[in-house]
């Protein structure tokens, strides 16, 4: 498939700057990203922008897709009661099929926002890759081992999923220090030094979570993990809102990515990350969602206005974490967290996993700064198309995913339906 | 005009319950709302809502609309900075022609965020006035004098445009305690006595604004107006971030109306307002977007987001500020703060504010609990359908204002490009 994309504005993420111009794609790759130029070429379609922007993709780098099951069934709840008695006793009810309606759901929702890779730590592995598959879309699948999991399923897993399909890869994971065993932790360890890969987890997400591993071990959860060679070769951390002065020596050795989840840390009363403290010593920073069931939707617009916000809030200083920081966390170094270096702008030989933005709407005007208005002011009702990997999976408020919306919408519903009732 | 909407969900604010059925409307009110039923009535329009939600739309109780015009101007700026260096000297340059184009582009963003009713505090009222009764669009206008202003000028235009039109009502109002020299808030009050009429200002926005007040007069801004008989008939405070025990006293006995304007107050870094107290101690509370240039869009969900987030952060408590009330403030209390109580619920005989809120989108499903799945997934993009005053002003994306968007955006781009360059 070979796309023109015509009559376009076209972001630049290394500099921020707006060319006028056309981009074409050529399979799953852009094969050209300049002014209009007369050629011979014929393409398979193609798309008048009508003075629109083109930009990379977002990527969403910290999510539980299947989990949109339980979006708006358990709000409002101290936080040991949503998670004991609401979300685990579901999750337990959890298999395969239904992993796969609830994924296909999620995707959808991830296109209305202009996402088209996520990070995605959950169960039922072959079938969440179905569902993408299936779909059109891309994933990093995060390995999740905790309690009694064999870190030679999470080999096998790495191993199996890396060559699978084009649009789907996996990293070494674990979920988090709090639910990994010390055998584990080294084992997994052991993982990331065979294969020279990096390995991520949840981490520091809450002052209680801290507070109990230092009681166990005597230092904070990254520690931990360093001392064990978990990050030998790199990786990263979801979620990072308590960091002590030692955790931030490490991420700045390790070149960990930092990963945060504004609206799920607000929603559970978790707490803000230090993101400005971390754009000041080059901590590198990407940009996730959480899953539905905390925050409670899949809106990288809403991360990218909090990311900015809160630190402004938290640091009494409105001029904070500028908007160009922010969107190139969502939509550039996002991609190099998860491994995709293919996907972190629009050129010639990158991956065509692109959006456009719709500028003619009020929330766009006037137009004084694009990438300002993107983050400050954008909304997911902006995102007028979603292509990956040279595919337009969603455009105008369709989606092209090899299934209807209605009946996506109707599999999950029942599925949850059925899941609740028994 | 007689609209009938049927195949539809309806929310009653009363109890946040949903029936199915159909809503009519003759003129500018709802003529019946409940289960299908046989008439000989001929309406002008019939309209399917495809089992989507019927609510009354959001009320915006706290706006300066054509700040529209600053939007991605000055962000990132230390706050003395972006307001006296950048807002003020540009703000000197509006006139009324300016006006009058930078609200109508504020209208069409209202429409898509399903605002039919904004609180307004700003210049060229007569302007303000003409681009809203233009539109069709609802406005409760609000007095702002402070400095040398007259409070006779205040009292002209209570009385002009209480009487101008019905889509136009004028609250009396001053723009603060800390712009207002005390003849004046002397003078003000003695208009609330005359008119026995409500008064509204900002109030307690910033730290240093109670601060500053405290050496002045030695008591909070709330204090110094409640002292000088400014509330004698209600009225309430825009922003509200920092009240004393006294203040929620005054408060309480007053029944004034706390408006709360969450992004605002972050993207700025003035604080988070205490709204869990507030609703525990049964302040009245309502929702509003302030200014574009502030914060930087007039997007109602995000402020009901942040509304119930930054409680459950702030309270360390997860179960603070259920969806619900949050949902209230924004549909139904919010009409009551600004005076319009015919515009709180979708009954026989209310109001013919209405929106629909569309369920078939993936951010919605699936459909656990539609109140909670509005304040937290919820986006613009679930705004299907506008209705103000019985009239459809938005609908899948087109706007009805007698105007088109494109030269609505024309108008305000060319004005802002004109006023910049002066």
């Amino acid at each position: 498939m070979k796309l023109r994309l015509y009559n376009a504005k076209i972001l630049s993420m290394e500099n921020m700057q707006i060319t006028e111009g056309e981009l074409w794609t050529d399979g799953d790759r852009i094969s050209y990203v300049g002014s209009p130029k007369q050629t011979e070429e014929s393409f398979d379609r193609e798309i008048d922008i009508k003075g629109n922007l083109l930009m990379p993709s977002f990527k969403n780098c910290h999510t539980h897709s299947a989990m949109t099951f339980l979006r708006s069934y358990a709000d409002d709840l101290p936080l040991q009661e949503w998670l004991f008695q609401k979300v685990f006793p579901q999750e337990a009810k959890l298999n395969g099929d239904r992993i796969y309606k609830f994924t296909r759901l999620a995707i959808l929702e991830y296109l209305t926002s202009g996402v088209t890779s996520v990070f995605d730590m959950y169960f039922y592995a072959d079938d969440y890759a179905r569902a993408c598959i299936d779909s059109g879309f891309r994933s990093v699948m995060c390995g999740g081992v905790c309690g009694d999991d064999k870190a030679s399923d999470l080999e096998d897993r790495f191993v199996k999923f890396n060559k699978l399909h084009p649009l789907i890869s996996y990293r070494l994971g674990m979920h988090s220090e709090y639910l990994s065993p010390l055998p584990l932790i080294k084992n997994v360890a052991a993982l990331a030094e065979k294969y020279k890969a990096p390995v991520y987890m949840h981490n520091s997400e809450t002052k209680r979570e801290v507070a109990e591993c230092v009681e166990r071990y005597g230092t904070t959860p990254t520690e931990v993990l360093y001392d064990n060679g978990i990050f030998e070769y790199g990786g990263g951390g979801f979620h990072c809102n308590y960091l002590s002065d030692r955790d931030f020596e490490i991420f700045k050795e390790k070149k960990l990515w930092a990963v945060t989840n504004p609206s799920s840390n607000l929603k559970l009363s978790s707490g803000i990350a230090p993101i400005s403290r971390m754009l000041s010593e080059n901590i590198n920073i990407a940009i996730g969602t959480d899953g539905a069931a905390s925050n409670n939707c899949l809106d990288m617009f809403r991360e990218m206005f909090l990311v900015t916000a809160l630190q402004k809030y938290a640091t009494e200083d409105a001029a904070a974490c500028p908007a160009e920081d922010v969107l190139k966390m969502a939509a550039s170094a996002g991609a190099h967290a998860m491994g995709l270096s293919d996907l972190d702008d629009l050129r010639e030989g990158k991956i065509a996993d692109i959006i456009e933005i719709d500028l003619n709407m009020p929330n766009m005007q006037p137009l004084h700064n694009i990438p300002k208005n993107i983050v400050y002011s954008g909304s997911k009702s902006n995102v007028k198309m979603t292509i990956c990997a040279g595919r337009v999976l969603y455009r105008e408020g369709e989606f092209f995913v090899g299934e209807s919306a209605e009946k996506i919408y109707e599999d999950a519903n029942k599925a949850v339906k059925e899941l609740l009732s028994e």
